[in-house]
């Protein structure tokens, strides 16, 4: 049997299935039989208990997991969580079923928050899960283990259920939902494992034990592969894993053509992991992490200090940073506090910092001293940019204020539309590809229902890039991308035959697509491109593009 | 003087300001000083008041308005909100200020609801002026009256505010916010009046009783004119007003090319007075009505019903229907009832119906057998369209179930990219420039902050038209333009010149754009669609547009 979807990276891995365990059956909404008090000390040991266990894990876990798994802790040891559930039992549930109304009622409250409250429900439904098992005497859906290396079968995964696998025994992922920029993509890119996600109702039919040989760049799951089989493609992901430790090398197609490759940021700290990748420079700075968690916006002194540390990482080479994004999704107190009714098409990006001109202002003052007392080539960018009088008002501020190289972020559709006029003034375009194919599918990228439309190999995305590839070579000014899709060693390719000028992308991922520039030359490039762009899918503009 | 905006339509006005009154200052929150009895009895009364005054405006107004001035009556006479306010009063507030109080947490409750409850938050704000008034004694900001004609000038209009205006005096409309969507933009339409809005800061400069001449045609407002000058737009406005009333001809340029004119209509009752306006068939054709309201989706035989009432009206001629386009921004328990973070990129459209086909299927059914009893030229068309993959599956459908004329909506920019690949399968296209123009835009059309991106001349936005308009041509089939782009009469030639062989659009505008189409050759035509495309801007490409 082979199954497809949406492959990962180049890699290829073989080996038995693990399937993530299916969550509990729902407690029956029955009588209780034995007295309140009784069900009210079970539940509350069983509260504890998972408080408890969830905080060494912890521990035990350490970095962002130890985040997430403390939260969880706290959620579980609430007060008011375990008074409501007091409550319920007396009025006549049993504890399972208390915790289980109570739970989903908190669950309830946090979606209806909406924005980062409501991606924390399944945080709690999770532990609610957890108190469950405790309260039956079973043990808690946990994440599968094995002394033996496997691949990873899940309907899809979030940061909780992936904390504690051991990615030295998980040689692949593979989900039935999710899109190429799901958690379960982006963690494959961040341990540099093949994924296949997305792959929709076949993905039930992968049970435990089965041998199968997974394959990321041809998007395709092989099951019921014989040991022979699976030993041969465990030689191929050998020399996989050797091409992808191969010597680093500046970004180039295989006939010299020079492409340079550079990292996504999101923190100075980030700087010396890119650099040890072969990263050549800084694609995308992202400076919300001075902004978030503040309630009045960071002063010049203080953004200085950070951007210097940047720069000073990078001397002599380039570093492209993005001015503040942030919209209703992700409200800053002294940005923009109003509800949106879809905050994905809101007063978001430039929008909102032309309304609040002097937090872009410090800003930009602040990236002017910083590029003056440092050897790196600072690029800065707009982000959510609609058009030439956008670009003509944000690229006038950088030269007011001393910027030597202004750009903007091709992120709405608008943009790419008229990319010729925004090139007249802007001196750059990086392209975002998941907001520009969200707003070009018009589907929500982090809405399950219309994840399959989240695919940057959608020939009416690649028609947009090449619309600024053509600007960009008509005008003589490079046209990078920075969105998930130059992760993709493929659609890197084909990127490259678009008129894409630079690939920025998350550190871990430098390696595989550098193996993969350096297969082709750029008619060959060209002629994928071509090819991708007629396809009637994204399934077929990958097929036609890959090949 | 001269301000500029978005013109609606091309009617000319002249005579003195009136401005909507500003709304009563927010009540003082100081201690209360008389007691609470009597504060109590006096926001009893004025509620009251309010609620018979609503009432009886109710019954003077009628119609639509009076559904509106009835639910406001209710509000009024909530025996929650009058306990809410009498504990306010009890704890120590003046009753302007409980009752100002309670009505904002009402009207929070209502907005974070969001959707139909969320655009009640308005009604409520009305309500709450109103008693205020009541209380203070003075009168309650209501739409201005007079004897002469007048201009209107407004921040925005609501639905309430209009309900009572006399547009028998009502010459003009101006509103500082707003959009070619915006209800101004609407009603100016369904009166036939011209209306300038999105005026900006400088309509705060307007006063009352300055003369001013408003011509939508040139977007402007000239204020501060002479008397004479007054005289002279009025013979210009008979002229247009005669225009407008001239003899129904089937729409054409002036060189004989036939551009068919069609009605938007949302039921079968409003087909005579399209007719009467001399619609030439229906352009687009909304079948919601058939199932707002409803728990379950209506029979087979109830749609065929309404469906056979339609096209008996239409016999020999064109009607579009569109199938059913619901999302969670309009949610029917029968076929989508999540809540999404962005509806408007959510699982909608044609999305919501692939996933119930059955509601589908019964919905083209009765389709085909109005079709197979009735003599029009039954043409139907599936809503948020994004590729050739998915016009394939309707047409596949349709074609399945013995319909003769399939085709797709133009709304997602994905679609507009591919048109030659949807063109290949559809036997049309009809393009949506509402929710296009959000989309290219990424910008809400509901969503006052981002307002001012809802402007279907963007040229990005234009350059889709020609994209479809162009794909049109090339595979000889129709592309038709069903958005209120299609009224505004200087659009409309510009779409002609794009490639777009019908528009469709409320009966009102029929008139003007009739009138403006016979004014242009089609190279005329093509040569302002050429200029229109290389704006800069918006505004730009109107003005290049329209000369």
């Amino acid at each position: 049997m082979e199954l497809t979807g949406i492959g990962v990276g180049r890699g290829i891995a073989a080996g038995p299935i693990k399937r993530m365990p299916e969550p509990l059956a729902e407690p029956a909404d029955i009588q209780r039989t034995a007295d309140a008090e009784t069900e009210i000390a079970a539940a509350q040991h069983s509260l504890a208990e998972v408080a408890q266990w969830l905080r060494e894990r912890g521990v035990k876990a350490g970095g962002e997991a130890k985040d997430v798994l403390d939260a969880q802790a706290l959620m579980a040891g609430d007060p008011a969580l375990a008074k409501d559930i007091a409550k319920r039992i007396e009025s006549g549930k049993t504890a399972e079923r208390a915790v289980f109304d109570a739970f989903s009622s908190f669950q309830k409250m946090l979606e209806s928050m909406g924005g980062y409250m409501g991606e924390r429900a399944a945080d709690l439904a999770d532990v609610a899960q957890r108190v469950i098992a405790s309260l039956r005497g079973v043990p808690a859906p946990g994440v599968p283990e094995s002394d033996e290396p496997f691949i990873l079968v899940a309907h899809d995964l979030a940061p909780a259920d992936t904390a504690l696998l051991d990615f030295t025994k998980v040689y692949a992922l593979v989900t039935r939902d999710g899109g190429p920029t799901s958690h379960t993509a982006i963690l494959a890119r961040a341990k540099s494992i093949p994924a296949i996600v997305g792959v929709g109702a076949g993905a039930e039919e992968l049970s435990d034990d089965t041998l199968v040989v997974v394959n990321a760049g041809t998007s395709t799951i092989t099951a019921g592969v014989s040991q022979a089989e699976v030993e041969a493609a465990l030689i191929k992901r050998a020399e996989w894993l050797e091409a992808s430790n191969a010597p680093i090398t500046d970004g180039a197609l295989k006939d010299g053509h020079k492409v340079p490759l550079l990292a996504n940021l999101g923190s100075p700290k980030e700087a010396a992991g890119a650099i040890a990748l072969g990263a050549e420079g800084v694609g995308l700075f992202r400076t919300e992490f001075l902004f978030l968690d503040s309630q009045t916006a960071p002063t010049v002194a203080e953004q200085e200090a950070q951007y210097t540390e940047l720069l000073e990482a990078f001397p002599g080479k380039k570093v492209v940073v993005r001015a503040l994004d942030a919209g209703a999704d992700k409200p800053l107190a002294f940005l923009n506090a109003d509800k949106e009714e879809n905050p994905a098409l809101g007063l978001r990006g430039l929008r909102a910092l032309r309304v609040k001109e002097n937090i872009l202002r410090d800003q930009l003052t602040a990236l002017v001293n910083a590029q003056n007392k440092t050897e790196a080539d600072l690029w800065v960018m707009a982000p959510m940019v609609a058009d030439a009088e956008e670009t003509d008002y944000f690229v006038g501020l950088c030269r007011e204020l001393g910027l030597r190289v202004p750009g903007v972020m091709a992120e709405v559709p608008s943009l790419a539309l008229v990319a010729e006029q925004v090139l007249e003034s802007a001196d750059f375009v990086s392209i975002g590809t998941n907001d520009l194919t969200q707003y070009t599918m018009a589907a929500d990228r982090m809405l399950g229902s219309v994840g399959s439309y989240q695919d940057p190999w959608h020939p009416a995305v690649l028609r947009l890039i090449k619309q600024l590839g053509d600007a960009g070579k008509a005008t003589g000014k490079p046209v990078g991308v920075c969105g998930e899709a130059a992760a993709d060693p493929n659609l890197a390719i084909v990127l490259v035959g678009l008129g894409v000028t630079t690939l920025s992308m998350t550190p871990a991922a430098l390696a595989d697509v550098r193996a993969a520039l350096l297969t082709v030359t750029l008619e060959e490039a060209q002629a994928r491109a071509a090819r991708a762009l007629n396809g009637r899918t994204a399934a077929q503009a990958r097929k036609l593009g890959s090949e």
